[in-house]
This record gives structure tokens, sequence and C-alpha cells, in this order.
């Protein structure tokens, strides 16, 4: 029994799902003819209230097409300093769109208005022109933190008064509204645009989803097709993603009782020097003592247990809609046994 | 019954590949884990003699990232001045590689060494550095034109004379091999990289396949990853097309006499001013005398025939998987009652 | 005496021109503090009626700074195939903007209205967005050749129907408008952008100016910043634009009379095969039987006469300020012995 | 008399620079014909035992060239937070490069080789390829703090095993050098590029110069032009810079001490919340009590003594050229008043 938690990328299709995907009705989206991609964007935008919605291969596609739509080269985006958008899309802000990074040191990726209106520039020629904001919720890098409405309504209202957008990267956004109880309506209101990767805790192979307004989309779809996204008979995919929108959502809480459930485990451990708190599906801790990251990793694995050193000295275990209760438990005991 | 022959992307699989699909074995793409992909990759590298290939969602996509690899800001690239990549994918050779474009009147789509060789710029730093030429096999807006391999190894000569890299979109390169009887083998001898799309003539849903250099294909991939095209589960994509690499290469001599048949009938028509050589799967015509192009367009499509005006007086007919004869007999005696 | 007709670039400023440069009042031109730059500016928009207007280095950057301005990444530009901006601006275009180029066949540098609205693009995401006319008057590789306003007035009309700015590469304006008799403010009216070089005809040593509404200029200020063109002390330069806008205009007669007497001369030799009409102060001619254009570069040199192969058939002459009577007597006698 | 302390940028020619600028030789440098740009450009190289140099208008263009020719659009460059290419350069690195920024937080603007291995990416394709550190000698924000050579020597020895290029933004280099005895030669050895400004310190109206290898200078050459930084007669100005290679170096060493005379005076009053140490020519203090910076900046205004705030609580004093013993007795006489 391989217990993979190197990330909730790795999911595979139910039955269900599949059967969804495999009775799909496709047709040629680039003409806008594939009716599973256009009733998945119509159902996506109805969650958030917004206007309209693009379905991208990945969530790094929906993210750089809003950070395109939203700038102009030599403009300045405010994030966290280890928003993915940053650090683990290839150097995209730049390449992409031409644009440069104020990061952030926020907490566990959450950054707040005030360090928001501290880092908008000037207007000033020597100085890039701030014109975006990106949040990430929840923070992978932040072991599944969320933000607080409260919060992300302060940063809002001071992109309003400044002139900035504001785009939210909600690859794992379900998660947090789970947790919290937030509803996807409230994030309409709020943001811009909102990417949703529709891979990780919804299960799907691929795919993702940009949310925003008529213009914004319409706009976003230009630049789809100028990376390359536009893809044909995407509508199997699509077709995964509507399955998923109508079935994978409750069931996160259970990914997010089994990472506590881990948690707990490690916590009693005294390799294990702290733990992120866990507030979704990411539990992230350091290693210390006799083992480093790597070993642990090792150890794991001749268990048939996959898990990522994100440091020498970090570790992170993502569950998802493959990891089952047997898989925690035997998780847990061999944990307990280390 | 829908005669649908606006393009050869519109194609859906047929049910033995939609089975292949179904019963794909899957994996993290992205960490190089699934083993569909791999497969196709490793496939589509063997028929070319390369050492490696790039799975991406799109055939834009696959163009686009081999010219940002072969190029530097500030490049100039040659090809002619009707080729995909110059006219139909959104200005991306500026957008994502800030190349120039000298375009050059080629013949039916097709150019020649002499006029790559009077294209190349001299060392000087008013010009931009000559670094690329892109050929386009069939040729799209050439009418389905073919290349002689000789006047590709001149131009192939000349680029190793000069240092330039030679690129080939062969969107629809099998329809190419299948009408002249050249060799998979034979281009990738010539050319440093070569885009073959899998969805047009070989009927998969979404994909198109990169070739070239272990080293090529290394950059290629992270071209790939900063466009948002590192997928995950692609698999049940790649295996439509590792499907269509075994059964959907011969057959497509069958559009090819579909496209001859159809060019026949319109070669009696008065309103018919002239009809691009058809050698391989698209038929492009002039209209003339009784009828606009947007208005024999709509006479088509009350019979539910379904084709394209590519200009005011020009319109395409693309034959394809999903186009049979008892169609393309419909097809003629409608054009023959015209 | 070296008779120096490479180019219009090569003059030195007169005893009166460098006497204002080292009498100039000057100060840090990136505080805005800098009163010779100051007046340059506000005395060239005067010119053009035009309510702002920006120092630059070069010509080159003007017209960078604003194609940048007037377009966004994936944008395309119409402008003539022998266009400075698109030969020799070092691939400018996309490396500065990202945009791409379609190039038109005109007349001697001149295109029109009609070829204009062809090349349009149609908004669809396959095409790049057109958004920016560049004319260039008069033409460098079109033998100094004149747009009749007409002509001017034309595409100008349709750039307002179709929404596209209009810019003019007005490197040699000068001479165009003394050619014609042409004012600056008909231009002021017409164009959203005039970028005039104070190098060539007007003698500078170095300098452009670009010309345009407050906004245009604004953004036009940031982007010179970011593309390094933001001087401290300019004044010095700036001094010798004022001198070249008060003395150095109406004396372009003189250059284009020394023009016509110089393809005078060689309208007579068996070893011209051609000259392309003489409007302003170029000379490019065909050279055909005896000689090669290197050649009779060479046989000119010998003279100390200096003058430039264009191509392997082509020779240019220019004149300038700095050409007088007797060297162009001299040069006709060379021309007559040869 | 104005005492002008906003910045070293604001000084103005002195007689006998001025009368070495009035007498240059000048030429067509885009010809590569200027001999008072060739010998400065020589003279440069020569002073860092590098092959090579170039003349450009300003220190923002030098750098920004720099980056681009070590770096791939994508790429990391890791420099301080606070380093001039990174937060007044208008956002250049993205826009010119398409590349991102690793900011370290450094020790008065140095960062040391620990800091710089820490922030070298693994080869993975979710993270930008890093190739380039910059430093700043010395550094603005730090308060014009010196390097040590060490410290310098180990940052190019990890480079040199990494793989990565080195680059100096040298705007202020020769303060450093006069400051603690360290040798430019020294510097040419361990840097791949180093771009000193010829305006500041050393007094000229613009200017600034690259130096490196001459496959590099080969390079930054033809960015120069695509930026539109290659301009005809710069040998008036390239006078100014010969002169103050010449004369305007050891002088330095009065601003120094000028600028300690300046901070002995502040160290005295209550409203001075901290200085930092003054090592060069830049005197920054907090200002604390009494008084807001935009407060103290007016006080000292009406005086005539000009200063600037660089944040809502810091004042910035620069000495250079045009700052005498009789206004800096002046200033610390007003000082003492306040």
């Amino acid at each position: 029994m391989r217990i993979e938690l190197r990330s909730d990328t790795f999911t595979k299709p139910t039955a269900a799902m599949l059967n969804a995907m495999f009775k799909a009705e496709v047709g040629d989206d680039v003409f806008g003819e594939d009716p599973s991609v256009n009733l998945l964007e119509a159902r996506a935008a109805a969650i958030f209230g917004k206007p309209a919605a693009l379905y991208c291969p990945t969530g790094t596609m929906s993210n750089q097409i809003a950070i395109k739509v939203h700038t102009q080269p030599g403009d300045e985006l405010i994030c966290d300093q280890q928003a993915h958008v940053y650090i683990y899309e290839g150097g995209g802000i730049a390449f992409n769109s031409g644009c440069q990074v104020k990061a952030i040191k926020g907490d566990q990726g959450r950054i707040n208005a005030a360090q928001v209106a501290d880092a908008i520039n000037p207007d000033d020629v020597h100085k890039a022109r701030t014109s975006l904001v990106c949040l990430e919720n929840t923070s992978n890098r932040g072991g599944g933190s969320c933000y607080n409405l409260s919060d992300i309504v302060q940063i809002s209202q001071l992109c309003k008064v400044e002139g900035l957008s504001l785009h939210l990267d909600g690859a794992r956004l379900f998660n947090a509204l789970v947790a919290t109880g937030q509803s996807a309506l409230q994030y309409g209101e709020v943001f811009d645009s909102i990417s949703v990767c529709l891979n990780k805790g919804l299960g799907c192979p691929i795919g993702s989803i940009l949310i925003g307004s008529q213009e914004f989309i319409r706009k976003a779809r230009r630049i789809r097709k100028v990376f390359g996204g536009g893809m044909r008979q995407a509508g199997f995919m699509a077709a995964a993603g509507i399955y998923a929108l109508e079935h994978h959502i409750h069931r996160l809480q259970t990914d997010h009782d089994n990472a506590k459930q881990i948690a707990s485990a490690l916590l009693k451990k005294d390799f294990v020097g702290g733990i992120m708190p866990v507030e979704t599906n990411l539990v992230i801790f350091e290693v210390t003592g006799r083992f480093s990251a790597a070993e642990l990793v090792h150890r794991f694995k001749v268990n048939d247990i996959h898990c990522l050193a994100i440091s020498p000295t970090q570790i992170r275990m993502v569950t998802h809609l493959d990891i089952t209760t047997t898989m925690v438990n035997r998780l847990v005991s061999v944990i307990d046994g280390l």
C-alpha cells in the first residue's frame, strides 16, 4: 500500500469522476464550442458571484495570466516572500509580465494591510509602479494557513483607495473555505480575480479556473492563447472539474482531520522540532536531533510512505482524496515506531 | 448529419481512442511520474530519431517554447509571411521571446534557401541578430502544400553554415509524410526541433509534442513551466497521443483523397475562381461571381455543412478523421446543386 | 579636404552652436531642474502645437519610448517594410515593447491609408492586436522621400476610427517641412507623437526630442528612466538643440540643393543605373556595369570622399551642414572624371 | 550661497573640465569614430585592468545593460534589498531583462557570501535560474558604506564555483577606493563587469562607463543600441570623463572629510536619532523628537541649504565637488543653531 503524501497533486480520478470525464460532451474550445468547458466556466463564475471564468491547463497559467492582465511591464507586485507566484512559477512574473516583486515577510504566508500600505511605491520615475497585490489562501509555504476574511477586506479596501488590483492565488481556496466556514461569494466580492486549482484538493487530473469580470476574462483569453493554453476538446478534463465542484468540496474536511491526526502523532516524537499550525491539509514540521530531513524521508520511504523534504530541516506531508483512514492509521503506527 | 469542415481541430476521439484514454496509467508529470506521458515522449522522439521530446497542451505552446529556446530577446526569426507562428499565435514571437520576424513571401507558404540567405542580417548593432528559421509543413495558409525534402535540406545546410537554428512547425507534418512518402527520420536529421500537433489530423482531443536534443528539451521543460504548461495527470490525454501515433497516421491518405474529391467537385463550378493545389487535407478556393465567401459559407451552413471564410473571397474546407465517405458524397451533391 | 557623405549624423557643431553649448545654464534634469532642457522641451512642444516634450539622448530612444507608450506586449504595429524603427533599431520593437510588426511594401518608404486598412487585424485571439501605425518622414530608405500631407491626414482619420495610435519617426522631419512647405503645426495636429532628431540635419552632437500630450510624455518619462535615458546636466547638449531650432532649419534648403546637384552629376554616368527621386538631402543610386558599389565607394575614398554602400548595388550620399559648395564642386568634378 | 546637498548628481563642471569639453575632438561614435569616447573607454578599461569598456549616457543604463548581458529572461538576480538596481531603476531588471530579484537584507547595503550561498536556487523548473549577483559599492542606501575586499573576494569565489556572473554597481566606486585604499585593479580582477558613474563624485555633467571583457562589451554595445543609448558626437561629454579620471579622484577625500564634519555637528543635536556610519560622502541620519524629516528639510531650505528626506524619518546629505569648506562651515553653524 503506497502512501503518497508528497503533494495533493498526485490524486487520481475516482471511478465516478473518470466516468464523468469519458461521457463528457466536447467540442473545439478555441471556437468556444466545448459545452463541458462552457459549463465549467459558468459554474465556477456563479460560485464566486463573478461574471466570467476561464479554464486553464494549470494553476500556474491561471496565476500568470491574471498577473499579466492586471499589470504593465515595469510594474511592481506585492506578495508574501514565499508566495507560490514568486518562488514556484519559474520566475514567470518577470518572464511573462516584465514586473518585479516587492516580497513581504508575512505571518505564515499571510500579509496584512499595514504591510501592503508600507510596500506601495510613491509616484516617482525611479520606482516601479505598484499595481497589484497577490494573496495566497491557503498558503502553501505557510503550512496551509488560512486568512481571516476581515484581514482580506482591509487589504481590499486599501487596494481600492490606492488603485491597485487584487488577485487571489486560490490553488487551495476550497480547503480554506471548508476550514473557516467562509463563503466563495465573499471572496468574489473582494478580489478582482481568483484562480482555483482543480487538481489539488479537488482531485482532477489537470486544470485550473480563473474567475473575474467580463473584461478581465476577455483579456485573459488573449493571454491564454499567446501562452499556448487554448486547448481544443478540453471538455474531457473540464468534466472532471464540474464533477469535483459538485462532489469533492465538502469531503476536504476529511483531509483536514487526517492532517491533524498525523500532526498529533508527530508531536509526540523527539525528532520533531516544531509543527506549523495545521489548519487544513498540509503538515509541515521541523526535523531535529536524530535525523536530517533527508534521512527521515528515507525512513518513511522504506515503508512505502512518500513525503517531501522542502528544506534541509523541513518535511511536508499533504493529505488528499487518495489518503484513506487505513493509510493514516498505518502512517501513525510507523511514526509511533520511529 | 453535421459535416464539420472548418478545421481538423474539431475531431472527436474514436471509441477505441477513448478506450485507450480511459485505461491510461497516469501519474504526476510535473514530478516526471506519468507513465503515459513518458511513453508518448519516448515514442515521439524515437519516430524522429531524436533523443528527447516534451508533451505540451497545444501546438502553439510547442512552437512558442521552441522559438524561445532557440532565441534571445532582440533576435530575428525568418519565416513565410503567412506562417502560423507569425500570424496565428497572438503575437507570441514578440510577447514570449522578444523577437521580431522577417517575413518572406514564399510559394504557398514554402520558402527557399536563396530567400533565407537574402534575409539574414549582417552582424551590425543596428540590425536584429538573425538566429532562427521556422518552416511549416504542411503549410496551413499554403493550402496544405508540402515541401520537397531537397529544399529543406538546402535550408538546413545554410542554417548550419550561418549558425542559425531550424525549427519545423509540423502541426500537420504527418499529412506531408503520407502525401510525399518522406520519412520522419529524414526530418529528425535536418531540423533542430520539430513540433507535431496530436490534435489535428491525428485526432486527439488536445496535445502537441515537441522533439529535439536532450539539452533543447531540458530548456524547453523550463519554458513550459513558466508558461504554465506543466500539467499533472496528463496521461489521459497523452494516451490518446500514443494511440494516434499507432493507428491514425496511415489513414490520413483517406483525408487527402476526400479533399481531392471535394476539389474536383468545386472545380466545375462557375463561382469558384481558383483552387490552391490540393496536396493533403486542405481545400482553399477563391469565391467569385455569384457569391461572396460569406454568402457561400451560409449556403453550405443551411445544409449543415460547415466551412470557414478565411478572407472575404476565400473559403477553406478541411477533411479529417470525422469526415466519412457518405459526408463527402453529400457535400459533393450539395456543391453540384449550387 | 575630407568630404563626409556617409550620413548627416557626422556633423560637428558650428562655432556658434558650440558657444551656445558652453554658455548653457544647466541643472539636474532627473530632478526637472535643468533650465536648458526645460526650455528646449517647451520650444519643441510649441513648434508642433503639442502640450509637452521630452529630451532623449538619441532618436532611437525617442522612437522606442513612443512605441512602448502606445502599445502593450503582444500588440502589432504597422509600418513600411524598410522603416527605421523596424530594420535599424536592433529589434527594439520586440525587445523593448514585446510587439510584432506588420511590414508593408510602401512607395519609397511611404505607406497609404488603404494599405493600413488592409493590415489591421480583426479582433481574434489568434491575431496580435493592432494598436499603432508608424510613419517615417522623410523616409531614410526611401531616399529622403516626403509624404503628401493629405495622405497622412487619411491615415490619421483611419487611425482615429480604428482606435489606433499614430507615431511619426520624424528623424528628418524638418527636411520634409522645408522641401514641401508643410508646417510643424499641421503635423502636431495629426500625430499622437512625433520624434525629431536634433543630430542629423539640425547639426547637434547628440539628442532627439519626443513630442506629445501631457499624459503621453508623463508615461514617456517613466520609460526613458527604465531605459537609462534620464541624464543629469543634459543642458549642455539641449542648448545645441535650442540653437539648432533657431538657426538650422531654413538652411536645410542648401543641403537639398546640393543633393540635387550631386544627383545631376551622377545621372550622366554610365555606371549609375538609377537614382531615387531626390526630394531632400539623400542621394541613393544604383551602381551598375563598370563598378560594384564597394568598388565605387573605394574610388571615392581615395579622393577623400566618403560615402556608404547600403547594399551590394546601392550607394548613399547624404548632404548636411558640413558639406560646403566647394566640396560639392569637387565631388562633381570627381564624378565627372570617373 | 546655495548649498546643494540633495545629491552628488548636482555638480556642475569646473572651468577646467568645461574647457576640456569645449576643446574635445569628436566624431560619430555609432561608427566608432569619436576619438574622445574611444580614449575614455580605453582609459577606463586600463584603470581596471579589463580588456574593454563602453560609454553610456547614465549609470542606470550601464547597470541595466550589464544585467541584460549576464542573464536570460526568467533568471533570478541576487542583491541587497535596497540595491539601486532593484529599487531606483524603474523596475528595469524585470522590464529590460525579464528577471526577478532575490533581495537580501544586508548590513548597510552589503551582503556576504553566506547570504548569497543561501539565496541560490536549486536546478528545478519551479524556481527561477539564479545567474547573477550584483553588489553596490559604496552603497547608496547603506549611507555610503564600503565593502571589505575580502568579503567581495569570497563572493567572487562562490560565484565562480556556482557559475554565476558578478556585477558591480560602482556608481560611487571611486569614493570607496579613496576611503579604503583598495585599488581599481583589485576590482577588475574579481568582477565580471563594473559600472562607474562619471556624474556623481567625479563631477561630469552626464555619463557612465561600463567595463568588462571584449565579448561582454561586444554584447553590451548591442544592448546599448536597442535601448537607444548609442549617441553620435558624445565626445564632448566623454572629454569631461577623461578629465575627471585624471583630476577628480583623489579630491574625493575632501568630500569624505566634509561629510564627517557634518556628521559630527549633527551628532550633538537632540533631534538626530542616529547617524549611519560615515565612511564616504553620504550622511544619512534619523530625525526624531522635535522635527519630522520633512520639517527639518524645510528648516534647512529657508537657509538655502538643500537636503533630501529619503523616508518619513530619514534625511540624506551628500557632499561633492561643489561643496566648499565655507559651505560646510555655514551648514555646521546652521545645525548648531537649530
